[in-house]
C-alpha cells in the first residue's frame, strides 16, 4: 500500500470524534423527532448507568428515545452501519450494570413506549411494549381481575422490557416463578434493524427454538425487546403474613426447608438476618425485635391463609422459633412486608455504599450458606446484612461499607467474590435474578465453564455478528 | 485435476455401502458394548420411525443403546469423524416424526439411560437419565408426596427425555403447564461428543442465556440431553371431575372461556366433540350420551374441589349446557377421564387411519376454530373427531380416513393442512404440544416468517455445523 493511502485512511479512522458523532446524530435524526435525540452531556450522563455499584460507565454519544418500532429499526440499521454500539435502557433500576452505557455509544431508552396495548381476562394475556412500567400493569390488569405476578423491589420504577431484559424476580416467586414464566411471545428489532416475532399468544406453543426464552435475561445483548406477550394469573385473595423469630439463622433455615418439604405453598417465605433488622429499625424505627438472630416472613394467599399460617406456625415452633406471630389482618400484613421491603435501603444506610450480592443456592443449603457468609464477613471485618427470598433459596448479602475507605472497599469486594465462591460450591449460581451484566461477568464464565462459555458467545454471535449490542456486558 | 485422481476419489465416496456400514459399525464398536450395537435389518427397522402418519422413514445403519454418558459420547465424536447423520430417540410414541430415521443413520436410543438419580423433597427437584419413563418418575416422586405434572397421553410409555425433545404437553398443562416449565438444567452432549452443562439446580437463576429451554422442543437437532434437572411440586389433593353436556360445539367454546374469565383454576379442561364420543363409544361401550354434541370435563384437584365444581357447573349452565353431572367421588372421576384418554384409539378405529393434528389457538378465539374444522370436514368429505385441552385452546382434530383410498387420502392431507392454515389465521400456532419433526416442517416456515427460519436455522448451525443431528427435521 502506497504511503499516502494509508494515511488518509488512518486520517479517517482518526477522525475528529466531533465529525464521528455529528455523522451519527445527523443519520439518527433523519428518522427520529428532534426531541427523541438527546445530546446535552449533562443530559446524557444522567443516562449513563444503573443502579450497580463498583461498575464502569462510559459516556454515551447520544440517549435516543424512540417511540415507535419503525422509529427502534431506524436507530438499529444506523448503528449497524456505523458500527456504533448500542447499550439498551429501562428504568436503570438494575443492580449488575447491564444498562451502563460505554463511551461513545447510543443509549436506547425505551421509556417511552410505554403503552399497554391489550389485556384480555379470556386469554388470560396482556400485549405491551417495553416502556411500560411494573407497577402500572400490575393495577391494570388488576382491574380485569388478573395478576401480574413478576415483583421486583423496584416495581413501582421498573419497566416491563428492563424486567425482561434482566428475567427479574422478586418477593413472589416462590410461588409463582420469575419474569421468563410470564413472556409468552416477543417482537425483536435484530441488531440490522430487521423485526422479528417469537413465541406465541397461545396458552401453548412449541413450534421451533424458543427463543423468547433465549431473549429473557439477555440484557440487551441479543435484540431489542418492541413489544411482549405475557401471560397472567387469575387474581389471587389478599395475602396474610406471620412472622416467626428464631435464636440463629441457622433454625430459621431448617424451618424453611420444614415448610418446602411438608408441600406448603407460602405466596413469600423471606428471611432478614439480625444485622438487616436491626438496620431496619435504625431508618424506620419501626420495632422489629432486635433479639431475634432471623426474623422469617411467610405468607399465603390461598382460600385459607389464616390455616395455612396456623400449620406454618407450627413448623416454625418445631425448627424452634421463639415467637410466632401471625398478622391478624391486611394492614398489619403490609407493616410486615414494608419492614422487608426497607431492607436494601435501611443496609445502605449503615455505612453509606453497599454492594449487593445475589448467590442462589438449593433450598437445602440455604443454613450452610447462611454459615458461610458469617465467617467471610468476620474474616474480612465487615459487617454483611443478609436478606433472603429464602423459599427460592437466593440470598442478597449486602455488604456495607464506607467508599472513601480503600482497605474497606478492597475487602468489600472481596468478601463479594467469595460468597459467590460460597455459593457455587454449594450448587448454587452466581445471581438467581440480578443478571451479569458488568458486575458478574468475570464469574459467569466460572459458573458456565469453557463450553458453555463457548456456546453461548456463539449464539450471541448470531443475532449479533458486528457486536454493537450492548458490549462488554455477560462476557 | 488429472482424471485418475478423480476416479480414485470417485471410486471413494461411492465405496460399497457394506465397507462405509463396516468402518462405522467397527468404531461404534470400540467404545461400546457388543450388545449395544443393533444391525440386524430386522431389528433396527422396528426402531425406524415413530408414531406419526404419512411421515417418510429411512433405514438405519445401526441403534445404538448406550448405558452412560461417556459412551453417547463416543457415539457423537464417532459420527462427527465420520459424518454420520445421528437419530436420537426414546421411546418413539411422539406424533409428528420427529424421531424417525434416514437412511444410513445411526439411530441413537437413550432408553437403556433410566436411572433416576436423585429426588430432593427439599429442594423439589429430581435428577434422571433420559430414559426414565414418565409414569415410572411420576410414581416415584409421588412415594414422596411430590408431583411431576407434565402427562402426554403416552405417559407410561414415553420417556423423559422424549419429553424434553418434543416440549410435551398432556391433560394437565391447563394448570400446571408444558415440560418446558419443569425442566431446570440439563447435561447435554453436543454434536462433537463434548459434554455441556446448562441451567441450574436451584429454584432461580439468570446466570447467561437459557440454553436450557433452547433444547427444550429441539426434537433431539441441537445436542443429546444425557441428563436433567427436573423440578417438581408438592402433590396436589385428589381431583374430581365434572362432565357437561352441550347442544353444540359453540356453546361448549363459550363455557370454557366463561370458565377461564372467571380466574377459576381446572386442573384439566377437555371437550369431546360428538364424533370422538360416539367413536369412544362404539370402542369401549362406555355408555357416553351420544346425543350431545360437545361433552366438556372439568376437574379440579383444589383444597375443596365439589365448591369449584359446582361454580364451573353453574357456568356451563348459564352457557347453555343441557346437563351437568360432577362425579362423586375418584372413581366416577376416573371413568370420565378413562372415555377421554380413550378418544384417540377410538377415533383410530373409525377408518383405520388417522391423521392428528395438534392446532392451539388463543382461547377466545376456540369456537371459531371448533366452526371451521366443521366447514373444512364438510368440504372434504370426511370425519374428522376433534378432542381439545380446551382450556388452553389447543385441539387434536383427528381426521378419519381410510388409508387405502388414495382420494380419501389426498383429501385427508389437504384438510390437515386446511386446518393449521385456520389456525394461524385465527393467531394460533400450528402446534401445541406435538412438536414439528418431518409431518409440520412445511408449516413451520409459514409460522417463523423468513427473519424467524433465518434465526433458527443459525442457532441450528452452532450447536450442529455439520448437520449431522436429526436432519431434515423442523426446517
Amino acid at each position: 500500500m502506497a504511503a499516502g493511502c494509508h494515511a488518509l485512511i488512518m486520517s479517517r479512522i482518526e477522525a475528529p470524534r466531533d465529525e464521528l458523532t455529528g455523522n451519527l446524530l445527523d443519520r439518527l435524526r433523519s428518522g427520529l423527532p428532534a426531541e427523541a435525540v438527546l445530546t446535552d452531556p449533562d443530559v446524557t450522563a444522567s443516562y449513563a448507568h444503573d443502579m450497580a455499584s463498583f461498575c464502569d460507565a462510559g459516556a454515551p454519544a447520544a440517549v435516543v428515545l424512540p417511540r415507535t418500532v419503525e422509529q427502534v429499526q431506524h436507530v438499529m440499521r444506523t448503528a449497524t452501519e456505523l458500527r456504533v454500539p448500542v447499550v439498551p435502557q429501562g428504568a436503570r433500576t438494575g443492580l449488575s450494570g447491564a444498562a451502563n452505557a460505554t463511551d461513545g455509544c447510543i443509549v436506547l431508552s425505551l421509556t417511552k413506549m410505554d403503552r399497554i396495548l391489550e389485556i384480555s381476562p379470556v386469554d388470560r394475556i396482556a400485549v405491551v411494549e417495553p416502556g411500560v412500567i411494573n407497577a402500572v400493569l400490575s393495577r391494570a390488569v388488576g382491574e380485569h381481575g388478573l395478576y401480574y405476578p413478576p415483583d421486583p423491589s423496584s416495581w413501582e420504577m421498573c419497566t416491563i422490557g428492563g424486567n425482561i431484559g434482566t428475567a427479574s424476580g422478586g418477593l413472589c416467586c416462590v410461588k409463582y416463578g420469575v419474569t421468563a414464566e410470564y413472556v409468552l411471545g416477543l417482537d425483536v428489532v435484530l441488531a440490522d434493524g430487521r423485526l422479528m416475532s417469537t413465541g406465541r399468544r397461545t396458552a401453548k406453543g412449541v413450534a421451533g427454538y424458543d427463543l423468547t426464552r433465549l431473549f429473557v435475561g439477555s440484557e440487551g445483548s441479543l435484540g431489542i425487546v418492541v413489544r411482549a406477550v405475557l401471560g397472567l394469573r387469575p387474581r389471587p385473595p389478599q395475602q396474610l403474613v406471620l412472622a416467626a423469630e428464631f435464636a440463629s439463622t441457622e433454625a430459621a433455615c431448617d424451618a424453611v426447608c420444614r415448610i418446602m418439604e411438608r408441600g406448603h405453598a407460602p405466596s413469600l417465605l423471606e428471611l432478614m438476618d439480625h444485622t438487616t433488622v436491626k438496620a431496619v429499625n435504625d431508618l424506620a424505627h419501626m420495632g422489629l425485635p432486635e433479639s431475634t438472630q432471623a426474623l422469617l416472613l411467610a405468607a399465603f394467599d390461598t382460600p385459607d391463609p389464616a390455616a395455612d399460617l396456623a400449620a406454618v406456625g407450627t413448623l416454625c415452633e418445631a425448627a424452634g422459633a421463639t415467637q410466632v406471630v401471625p398478622a391478624d389482618d391486611a394492614a398489619e400484613s403490609e407493616l410486615l412486608l414494608q419492614a422487608r421491603r426497607l431492607s436494601l435501603t435501611a443496609l445502605e444506610a449503615v455505612k453509606g455504599t453497599t454492594m449487593i450480592d445475589d448467590v442462589c443456592v438449593p433450598r437445602s443449603r440455604l443454613g450452610e450458606l447462611f454459615e458461610g457468609i458469617g465467617s467471610i464477613a468476620a474474616k474480612f471485618r465487615l459487617t454483611i446484612g443478609v436478606c433472603a427470598h429464602a423459599g427460592d433459596g437466593n440470598t442478597h448479602p449486602t455488604v456495607c461499607f464506607d467508599a472513601a475507605d480503600p482497605d474497606e472497599s478492597r475487602r468489600a469486594r472481596e468478601s463479594f467474590d467469595e460468597i459467590m465462591s460460597l455459593g457455587l460450591e454449594l450448587g448454587g449460581t452466581i445471581t438467581g435474578e440480578h443478571g451479569v451484566g458488568v458486575l458478574k461477568k468475570e464469574w459467569l464464565a466460572r459458573e458456565l465453564g469453557p463450553v458453555g462459555v463457548e456456546m453461548q458467545r456463539a449464539v450471541k454471535a448470531v443475532f449479533d455478528p458486528l457486536g454493537i449490542l450492548n458490549p462488554g456486558k455477560l462476557f
